[in-house]
């Protein structure tokens, strides 16, 4: 599926080797994402590549670059399976080209389409206003901010809001 | 310790054949807990005592009887993981006994112990309004109710709540 200027496809183990070294990078800086900042390779990998009905996607530029990633699944089982949940990385040197709303745009849809009720994102930093504004701007709402839930390398204890959207 | 007439104690791996037969129960149940219903022993077990820091404690009544039990540990990794989090159960057959509340206080005072800055409940279905009314009798607030978030076998679609308490 092409979404804003990016190729969105499924994953492949072969994608591990462009993902791992934005994603070390990503949980290195400790700003966005609640992980081990020192997180090992295998941890990570086994992390983004979930058993079904996990699902991975790369966002691909015109170049067939991978230049981002999202994980998307069931965020509890049994009773409330229904509701899915997500992750995404853009590298860096990315940001701001459309990736992560392609992602984003992708994820929901797919999830809509495999009949989950609803979309939960546990922990964006609020700090992360790119991010926040972008999961806005595709129906998520702030349901909760949870006070000094995060600890932000530059600004200390900041809040984690928990996002929510039914479909 | 000793809270609420009940003592409170770590969990060893000889409670698993007490602890098993309500947690099974309460799982398949479906109205309090977010697990497949017919959720394996094997698995069950493994979520139950997960490695350290995951903490693992059992409710005893004067009879010597296992009649509760909670787990607790980090709710998120890095950047996140001064937020505890915790899951209940007991005994069917011994509901308002004190057990919860006193399986409760013992996690919420030892979180507090092992430098946690806050606790976090992050599913709990708001018709179980005898849990909701202990939590919030020990300090945990609801932050957000989840819309639609869990299916429960004779309401249907209820919300989840996410507690949450700063220490």
């Amino acid at each position: 599926m092409k979404l804003g200027g990016m190729l969105i496809r499924d994953a492949s183990e072969g994608d591990w080797a462009a993902i791992w070294p934005f994603m070390r990078e990503i949980a290195a800086a400790g700003e966005t994402f609640s992980w081990d900042r020192d997180i090992d390779e295998a941890r990570a990998r086994q992390r983004w590549f979930p058993a079904p009905p996990g699902r991975t996607v790369v966002a691909v530029d015109d170049d067939g670059k991978v230049v981002g990633t999202a994980v998307s699944g069931p965020n509890h089982e049994g009773p409330a399976s229904h509701v899915a949940t997500a992750s995404f990385m853009v590298a860096p040197g990315y940001a701001g080209r459309g990736a992560g709303r392609a992602l984003g745009r992708h994820v929901l849809d797919q999830a809509k389409a495999d009949g989950f009720r609803a979309m939960q994102f546990n922990a964006v930093v609020e700090t992360n206003t790119r991010a926040v504004a972008l999961w806005r701007s595709l129906g998520m709402e702030i349901a909760a901010t949870l006070p000094e839930a995060f600890n932000h390398p530059q600004h200390g204890y900041v809040g984690l809001h928990v996002m929510y959207q039914r479909f």
